[in-house]
């Protein structure tokens, strides 16, 4: 921390990167904190594993490139091994099952949030460094467990709050897509069709039947002009998978139509039946979760049920278009978890919630209620030769579980209060010599001053007045402080 | 994660790192949600900065250099700037401060906590990752900002359930430390015979006066034969230093005369004596908080008030030998924070929490008592068809607040008790068909079925007593769970 004089580097985040400050923390925590708890009354265990991994184990990469930094941030260890920083929470969960796969008790279940980065083109509301907060069941093939993960996030959401009706958990089935593909004719190996046909039917709820119809046809060419080729399938073929993208979820009845002898589609319908028996079950009708063919999710990962929670209230966009919030977490099952590393296909399924995502959505949703006087009371220090007698008062409140701050500054008593105004403080303590000698503090409610310095008209009516603040005795300091917090608190 | 066939990696840690799992995760879940309700009770705020920084913003190393490694990870971006991994939470916070200077309020009160990372020869106990939890008071230079940081200290570890007599917090001053070396004589500009001083004081706790004593001469040779050059200092100048490492807190009367008619020394004592007042003012005597020569902390780095919290109580270690746990956070003033980024003095002062070490010592604390059933209540799923009533059972408990899973593997009954087993479940709740038509559950209760197991000698008596399991009315299932684990929370 020397060099002062030679170089003066330029303070500033790195590209792509942010500071979260105080609100913004704290609700984070809550959120998480909310967030732990449900996933803990479900009985998922918490793991954490290490921000850096080796590269090769987390996939995603050759290890024998010279530099193999797509979208991950890697470096190379003293020894020469490639190491590098997580990109998501699933490829660590793969190291962690594949390395200790005989001790785990199976199903093994566990829930892990944290930070994950990206080595990616920062964009405005992109970010390099976000969380993610996942749930896994890792070797149960079952429905049920799929199920259990769509009701999870259905819980979660309601324990941040949100109402019947702000939110809404889809639930589709790779394998429903594979058998429309194969009834439609598509042949299994043509992988480049399948990701332009799971594309096109991923884009039905923006661009509607004639759009979907366009892209699996020779192609649409959109608002700017741009043309983006399309599947070249046959009128027929285009039918068969109209078919399925419209049906609706009415006793599946549909969905077995379009997937006919397909085996794979028949099987995808089956689970997708067993999940809905579980939902009615549980309590959780069509208002929460629903089946919807237009769900695809990833596009080379899952091997079963997908899903995706939305908050669907509106919100404004960049563009001052009312718009549906949109999704705020997703997963499915991917049977090959550790097949790379451990040679054995086993089954898993997951749930990832975007939290960074989640957050400006919760956020959203929240009425703005003026200025916030979220912050600690603040103790003015008027005498410095007593400042043993001032942090006896912070110390007493800190003690009664009141948040409070001794003034640490060397500033007088107008810095001290608008120190405590950028505080946000909701109180100030005062205590002069002359309270000093009388035994008595002022408490001066910051909330109560801001809103009558609105309305009370001559500065002078307002001094005299001062009917935001109360001198107590100095034994009813605790008291005093609460009830002002109280009646901020209404 | 396709690749699978050509070349299968090993699933293994990167070298020096960890993972944690339920327990201890849980555990440091706690004790950081128990940290941060104490230092928000102190009125500091939350900030959150990212993981990687510009090595440059981060200090530590020159920006110019090909590969500026040293104990830290570091990597290029596209744009061929340094990026690093944070080190610490001071780094960051200097960045943080001389970039938003003029909005911050002053003093300006920040808690973080978070991972850290260093590119360091791991070594048992020795991770390339570990959690800081930091509390910094920026632009206040009184005494009682530090202070509050002792305070603090206390107040957290007695919040995490330590008593008076577990831990002490010991303070110093670096002033007094200068003084009395100006006193000595020891030219101010010699620093490397500075450091060697100070690093002999360091060592008084373990090597005694006689150590120091030579350290402060000639040199001294250890017990494998290793010999450490001293600071060469005459007689006098010696018997000076050995004063002051002596000097115990009585009045500061000892500590005033070792600092003599220095300066800087007096100026050090005056302040540690405002720190007593304010420590006897809030109620936290010696038997907390002590007046110790010996802590020196950190070499180049702090410039006023130095302090430290340690765990007293005794564990054993590596080599059997009975040893006082020690330090588990550490602190001081350091003036010199954004003097590198912004080219003046900000007066600041703050302290760090080593989460691990605190975590570890919290541990060896606590009273082994035997298998802990902290896992989930397993609802057994004895008819697949009757999932979704296996289900339902594990909704109603989570409603009532109590941690349940369902069985979602596709093994038998005897399976199925060993999973729960494994997950140290405390209920397992079971419902066979004879059971479902009399509208009743059974309820076992593992921790006293595992308590019984050991006691009763034959599995004949065993088998016909079942003490350990009830069977009680379907709609008496959330009552009868509860009464088992209230029970065993006992």
């Amino acid at each position: 921390m020397s060099q002062g004089k030679e170089f003066r580097p330029a303070a500033r985040l790195a590209r792509g990167f942010r500071d979260i400050s105080a609100g913004d923390a704290r609700a984070r925590l809550e959120t998480l904190g909310c967030l732990r708890a449900v996933y803990e009354r479900f009985g998922f265990e918490p793991l954490e594993t290490p921000a850096i991994e080796y590269a090769d184990a987390l996939g995603k990469f050759l290890p024998d490139q010279d530099r193999p930094n797509e979208g991950v941030f890697s470096f190379a260890d003293d020894d020469e091994q490639w190491l590098a920083l997580r990109y998501d929470l699933t490829a660590p969960l793969a190291r962690y099952v594949a390395e200790h796969y005989d001790a785990l008790p199976k199903p093994f279940r566990r829930y892990q949030s944290g930070a994950v980065w990206r080595n990616e083109k920062p964009g405005p509301g992109r970010f390099r460094e976000f969380i993610q907060f996942d749930a896994d069941t890792v070797g149960s093939a079952s429905p049920a467990a799929d199920a259990e993960l769509c009701i999870l996030a259905a819980e979660a959401l309601e324990a941040l709050g949100m109402a019947k009706g702000d939110y809404i958990v889809k639930v589709n089935s790779r394998k429903v897509l594979d058998g429309v593909l194969e009834m439609a004719g598509v042949s299994p190996g043509d992988t480049r069709r399948h990701l332009v046909i799971l594309r096109a039917i991923d884009k039905f709820d923006r661009l509607g039947l004639d759009g979907v119809t366009r892209l699996l046809g020779q192609g649409r060419k959109d608002d700017s002009g741009d043309f983006t080729k399309g599947a070249e399938l046959e009128p027929q073929q285009i039918q068969r998978i109209l078919d399925y993208v419209t049906a609706t979820q009415a006793g599946f009845d549909a969905w077995r139509n379009v997937v006919g002898q397909s085996e794979v589609g028949r099987s995808g319908v089956a689970e997708l039946e067993a999940m809905g028996a579980l939902f009615e079950a549980a309590g959780f009708g069509s208002d929460r979760i629903q089946f919807d063919p237009g769900i695809v999710r990833g596009l080379e990962y899952y091997t079963g049920p997908v899903f995706e929670a939305a908050l669907t209230f509106a919100v404004t966009n960049d563009k001052g278009e009312s718009v549906q919030f949109g999704s705020v977490a997703g997963g499915g099952r991917y049977d090959g978890l550790v097949t790379r590393l451990k040679g054995i296909d086993v089954p898993a399924t997951g749930i990832s919630i975007g939290v960074d995502r989640l957050l400006a959505g919760l956020a959203s949703r929240k009425t703005q209620a003026g200025t916030v006087f979220d912050g600690p009371v603040v103790v003015l220090v008027l005498e410095q030769e007593r400042l043993g007698d001032y942090q006896s008062i912070a110390q007493e409140l800190r003690a009664a579980g009141i948040r409070a701050e001794l003034y640490l500054g060397s500033s007088g008593m107008r810095a001290q209060m608008k120190y405590a105004d950028k505080r946000r403080a909701p109180v100030a303590v005062i205590q002069g010599g002359d309270e000093f000698a009388k035994g008595e503090v002022t408490l001066k409610d910051l909330a109560l001053g801001t809103r009558l310095s609105g309305e009370i008209e001559s500065a002078d009516e307002w001094r005299k007045g001062q009917p935001a603040q109360v001198c107590v005795p100095r034994g009813g300091l605790v008291a005093g402080v609460k009830e002002i917090l109280a009646r901020g608190a209404k």
